[in-house]
């Protein structure tokens, strides 16, 4: 074992980022689940592992607890290296990274369960109020990020080159997130067939929300 | 001359937070505005650079270009590694980079000038519903990363030990910001003591938005 501890919840984007780059790691951990619709993220047990009340969090073999899906993921890669999640290159991770975070700073954070449930009591947006919003945010960002990877040879059977890194797994949340908001796949093959190839490794199919034991 | 320049805007956050970072490793740029209002960002030329319309991007001295100021400011310390602006330890930089995600993944992405647009046009949201909802969203993030700095030895004068890094310049861009909409920083003792010891040197003053060329 390798003493992690997974504080998560099946469908958060997040937590399926980081458990897709733990199993391409090959690293294995205890999962504890924190229900975010029930606010289980806001008991004190759990803000006195991670003052933010967000998952997830990793907790190290020696207690101390890493926060912020990229930021563990970056530190994965750096204390156990192989597989890479990152490309051997300064310019190269600098792509990486731009793909991921056109991902995780802007479409995930605007479209997070917290901020539709604010879109409700702030504005009193009914449900199809916050799916158009959601589904804007998503265009905003993937009409372009299309655009990047088709057009950069660069891109390969997954976002940089052949073989899944940093990119990918935000990627593959985001898009397993977009289905529950019904978001069109065809106006973005590239990133359709990103997907597909995640999708058909073990890694990232034992990611998926529903495999997790507090799927609904 | 480095050769780089940068595409920006003067009272873009994300831009302060790069500015500060090419001046923390003492490498000029020639400056390149956008006016963000006047929509500037979508004209066809910059959509050429930067597919996303989104400031800031770093054209190199080979023409290409980068995008996302986190994955930029991780570039330029990979290439310049003095003086760095991660320390040097995976623990260590899963904290600093943690801290700097939960600015620039929970804050700025909520409460940035497309996403306040956007609140207007789809919910009639008048100024002061988008004060608030920017008040929002800095308090669920600032309350926790007050009690996340101030109760972790590894604070020093800045958040991360006595030399200021990728933390500090998103901590500054982003207290800057908030005092378009007022926000009180008597419950931020520990934020605002950092923000006042990055205001204090050049290599952050220079980045302020107001003394840039484009200012208003």
């Amino acid at each position: 074992m390798s003493g992690f501890v997974l504080h998560n919840y099946f469908r958060s984007s997040t937590s399926t980022r980081l458990r897709a780059a733990l199993n391409l790691k090959g690293l294995d951990y205890e999962y504890v689940a924190y229900h975010l619709r029930k606010g289980e993220q806001r008991s004190q047990s759990y803000l006195a592992i991670n003052p933010q009340g967000l998952v997830p969090s990793l907790q190290l073999e020696d207690g101390s607890v890493l926060t912020q899906s990229l930021a563990i993921i970056e530190y994965l890669d750096e204390i156990h290296p192989e597989p890479p999640l990152l490309p051997d290159t300064a310019r190269a991770r600098a792509r990486v990274r731009a793909l991921a975070y056109a991902i995780a700073c802007e479409v995930h954070p605007v479209n997070n369960l917290r901020v539709l449930a604010h879109l409700k009591s702030a504005f009193g947006a009914d449900d199809a109020a916050t799916a158009d919003w959601f589904r804007h945010w998503v265009r905003e960002t993937f009409d372009p990020l299309e655009v990047m990877l088709a057009g950069d040879p660069r891109t390969g059977r997954f976002c940089h080159g052949d073989t899944p890194g940093l990119a990918d797994v935000c990627l593959y949340a985001q898009v397993l997130n977009n289905r529950r908001f019904g978001i069109e796949m065809a106006s973005y093959p590239t990133i359709a067939r990103i997907f597909d190839a995640c999708a058909a490794l073990d890694a990232f199919a034992r990611a998926l929300p529903e495999r997790q034991p507090d799927a609904e």
